[in-house]
């Protein structure tokens, strides 16, 4: 078998536990040098490949390299850029074979959601079309939870755990300031399409420490009129509640709830999330007193309180492509299957990409409450384990530490190429 | 010495540790049974005295008291409820020393800010005068670290952290995403008056990892010119920022930032925060693309990453309420004393109540860079201490655990009193 180099790259939104799976790709890689040479990653995602803006991981040593495994986003830089239909931008994909084959890449580590699994098929497809034969592994990523075939994504596991953690925690805050002021807490969590984020959420309460939680999915058409009622239900029974919405939430118009055509004092449109639509919204009907709170990048970037099972399954599906590429493997995307839920039991088993790229995997209606505003216990036993376990990372003064890699370019053989 | 009851109560926004502090204050009740009887709690703070609505704390096993040290929140219920001058409403402290009288109880700990040091001298007085003389002991707390005295206010150090370690986890994420997406994160942290928490986001740069930080103290007038342009120099320089921005930025107006006349497009009026203010007002300017986070409840409750320095001296300070109490002092607080930044070494001394209520301590203008937008080296050596170590509470199915108690009503002795 000849020594042929990897690139590696990571795609679109970045999560918690990303650099885990580059930290197994890596790792895997440096144990079999016999059979890869050097590991390059592109800078910023596809983009460096494009560019020919390589980064040599060689440079890093081995402790660095295992740091990954503990560093939230990503350490050589992602980006949001969908290439084209081939027939759109052929000269894109033949870019990348080019730039593969001046630096004697023979495998293709893609570390993303839906779009780069599309990506990832068609540089494999295109290689092999242009005589330069390419193996493209795809690797999961993302914290929507979106990806079909795989029973969960690396990066869902530890959001979910930093929403219901954080859930949990502002519930019982809440439950302490009822009686004389807030009554109600408003937290939005990502997830445009798919509610998998907000629903673990109910999962901060359990039998053994119930709270009132309303979750706003965006599977579920927003009724005012409903919302409204149990809020107040809750409240009534409870004195207080916390309201968990997805940004993704629209009304029966179809409008995301978000959209409220928010102007300030001089007429200028302002983007505002759904979170204070929705608080406001309790207020001028209720009269209750609110907060809100928008988690944002906090949720997905909060390694501090990653799952420990997430951490484990991005390191292994990173592990999984490096000896998928060396069985000889190609257009596929290593995936968890789930064994056993209680004790939870995972392996990993082989995707063909055509069956993953741009699928997207939204909460299944038996996951919810029938009221819509709940998760069932098929949802609570599929989600749990995905949030077991703590991986802490190191701290020093106070701080998480997490390690930045040196990044350093590797030399250029290509002319520039206009991206 | 003859044996009296305690009374304990919680007072206005709570915090990861103020739990810490209750449970200091029983555990160190219970060791001197020869001289305090009974902890009792106010349910939902001093409503729950006025209301003659006690907590036999006694009720509850050593072990769910010593769980308090993890538990974020108000175990007892806290309040927004400012008593009046005694002038106004004498009879509500009249009320007080009734119930204090019905109840045997001769110690007063109050649990809180600026506010309830002042009721807490009132109290002492009145009871004093009334011929019923209370022990009225202070225990400090506010996330917003604004108390005078005292070096630092428990709940602050662990607020911080949570701020210091966001703050670095986004940063890292926007970093990774500033290429061909999000220029500039921005999180609105607490903080109505005072820079404290807001002044923590700089923490999470430092000279080993160094992050490109804008921050936005309510004590510098908002400058929208020199704000803009410090935003754009930090991008032109490192590819992206981060903004922190305390809910209480004013402009040079005297009115608060996040006071924009938001209304929906029905001309409702919305309460929104400052971040998406902060957020549009860069896009529009300077076209940058955005992410903004609202922490809200998320920041006081994270007890997920407590400070070890805050847990250790909100348990100290309970702990040191009841000694001065047992030594017989009255109408004080115990409060932290700085003896060395580095190593960091504390003590405790004793305040008397007329130096601490109703003073306001905001940042000191040297802790702050000379073009207010960053911290100095002054406030890193300060603030630096008190988030420092981790405190992790115990997990279970992957969340953690909590304690609730059982929170048993004392049998009520006197008539119904309206509030």
């Amino acid at each position: 078998m000849r020594i042929r180099n990897a690139f590696y790259a990571q795609s679109g939104g970045v999560t918690a536990v990303i650099n885990a799976s580059a930290c197994g790709v890596i790792e895997t890689a440096r144990a079999n040098k016999d059979k890869i040479g050097k590991v390059y990653a592109g800078r910023n995602g596809i983009v460096g490949a494009l560019a020919e803006d390589l980064i040599d991981t060689g440079k890093d040593t081995a402790k660095s390299i295992a740091s990954l495994r503990y560093a939230p986003s990503g350490a050589f830089g992602s980006c949001r850029f969908k290439l084209k239909g081939l027939e759109e931008n052929r000269l894109q994909y033949e870019r990348l074979v080019e730039v593969f084959k001046a630096h004697n890449i023979g495998y293709f580590f893609y570390n993303g959601g839906g779009d780069s699994a599309d990506t990832c098929l068609k540089i494999s497809q295109l290689a092999n079309k242009m005589g330069y034969p390419v193996q493209a592994i795809h690797i999961p990523k993302t914290v929507d939870n979106d990806l079909p075939v795989t029973d969960c994504c690396p990066g869902f596991g530890s959001v979910a755990k930093y929403v219901a953690v954080s859930v949990r925690e502002a519930s019982f805050d809440v439950a302490s300031m009822a009686q004389t002021s807030t009554r109600v807490f408003v937290m939005e969590v990502m997830g445009r399409h798919a509610g998998w984020i907000a629903a673990a959420g109910g999962l901060a309460s359990d039998k053994n420490c119930e709270l009132p939680i309303v979750i706003l999915f965006p599977e579920i058409p927003f009724s005012k009129e409903k919302f409204l009622a149990k809020v107040d239900a809750m409240v009534q029974q409870y004195g207080y509640c916390s309201v968990v919405v997805s940004e993704g939430v629209r009304g029966e118009d179809g409008k995301f709830l978000s959209d409220q055509g928010l102007r300030d004092a001089f007429g200028h449109t302002q983007l505002g999330g759904v979170a204070p639509v929705i608080a406001n919204m309790i207020k001028d009907a209720l009269g209750y007193k609110f907060h809100w709170a928008v988690a944002d990048y906090l949720q997905r970037a909060a390694r501090h309180i990653a799952s420990r099972t997430d951490v484990e399954q991005a390191y292994a599906l990173g592990k999984a492509a490096v000896q998928l590429a060396l069985k000889g493997e190609n257009a596929v995307m290593p995936a968890i299957v789930r064994l056993a839920d209680k004790p939870y039991q995972w392996s990993i088993e082989v995707a063909p990409l055509q069956k993953v790229a741009n699928v997207e995997k939204t909460m299944p209606r038996n996951f919810i409450t029938k009221d819509g505003f709940g998760i069932s216990e098929k949802c609570r036993g599929y989600m749990l384990p995905l949030i077991m376990g703590e991986d802490y990372p190191p701290y020093k003064d106070g701080l998480p530490q997490y390690v930045r890699l040196k990044n350093v370019a590797v030399p250029k053989k290509l002319a520039d190429f206009e991206i």
